[in-house]
C-alpha cells in the first residue's frame, strides 16, 4: 500500500480533530505488522471500494479521549461511553473519510463510502481482513490515544 | 428498506451456516427499531456500496455459537476467540455478502463490497450509522445466537 493513500487519511483525522476538538493529534510512527491489533473502547468503521480497489478504515479512541472530544467539540460532559458518544464517533468517521475523499480526489483518484458503523465495548480488538498489509498509526495526545487504521487491496 | 433487498442477506446466512458448519438457523422476527443494538462477543463487518445506494452489513456471533461453527467447519476445536476464530468471521461474512450479491445481482442489482472487518470483545455493541433504519434480524440455533444486522440508504 502505497504512502499516498495513508497520508490523506491521516491528514484528514488529524484535521478533523484539530478543527472540529481543538484536540492536537501527534502521530507515531506506522505500523505494518499484520499481527497487531488497534485495541480501544469505541471504534468507527467505514467501507472503501473504488473501480480497482476496496479497502477499509478504522478509527478507535481510548474512553478517556472520545469522552474529552465529546465534552471540545459538542460542549457536553458524558462519564461514559452512551449513544451520543457513538453518534459523534460515527460523525467523525464520516469526517475523516470524506476529507480522505476530497484529497485523493484532487490527486485523481475516487472511491466511495458506505455507511460508517460503530462499535463500542471495553478493550475491544480489531482485525481488517485484507490480503495486503493492514497499516496501523497510533496519534497522541494530552488525554489518551487514537489509533488510525487502513486496509487496501 | 424494502425486503427484498433484506431477504437474499438472510437466505445467503442461512445458506453459509448450513452448507459450511452444517447448523442450522432459524430467523425470528425481524426488527426496525433504531434503538436495538446486536450485542455479542465476535462481530463481522463489511461496507456496500451501489451507485445511488450505501450501506453495512453486520453479523454478530455469540462465543459459544462461533467456537462450535469453528469446530463443525474447520475441525478445530477452541477453547476462546482467538485469530483463527476471527479469520474464519471475516471469510464468513465475506460468504454471506458474496451470496447476497450473486442472489441480487440475478435480479439486475449490483453493488461492490468493501474488506471485512472484525471486531472481538465480550459484549460489544453494534450502531449502524444510517439516515435509515436498520434491520436487525436474530436468528437462533441449537448453539446460541447470531446477529444479522443491515443498513442500506
Amino acid at each position: 500500500m502505497k504512502t499516498e493513500f495513508i497520508n490523506p487519511f491521516l491528514t484528514s483525522l488529524m484535521n478533523v480533530s484539530s478543527t472540529m476538538s481543538t484536540i492536537q493529534l501527534t502521530p507515531k510512527k506506522p505500523m505494518l505488522k499484520k499481527e497487531i491489533y488497534a485495541k480501544g473502547d469505541i471504534s468507527g468503521f467505514i467501507g472503501l471500494t473504488a473501480p480497482n480497489l476496496k479497502g477499509s478504515l478504522s478509527v478507535t479512541f481510548e474512553k478517556n479521549l472520545v469522552l474529552m472530544t465529546m465534552e471540545k467539540m459538542v460542549g457536553e460532559v458524558h462519564q461514559n461511553i452512551n449513544a451520543d458518544v457513538i453518534d459523534m464517533v460515527g460523525e467523525i468517521t464520516s469526517m475523516v473519510a470524506g476529507g480522505a475523499k476530497r484529497l485523493l480526489s484532487e490527486q485523481g483518484f475516487d472511491f466511495d463510502m458506505a455507511t460508517p458503523i460503530v462499535v463500542s465495548g471495553e478493550n475491544h480488538t480489531i482485525r481488517h481482513q485484507s490480503k495486503d498489509k493492514v497499516v496501523l498509526i497510533p496519534l497522541n495526545s494530552d488525554y489518551g490515544c487514537v489509533f488510525l487504521e487502513i486496509s487496501l487491496e
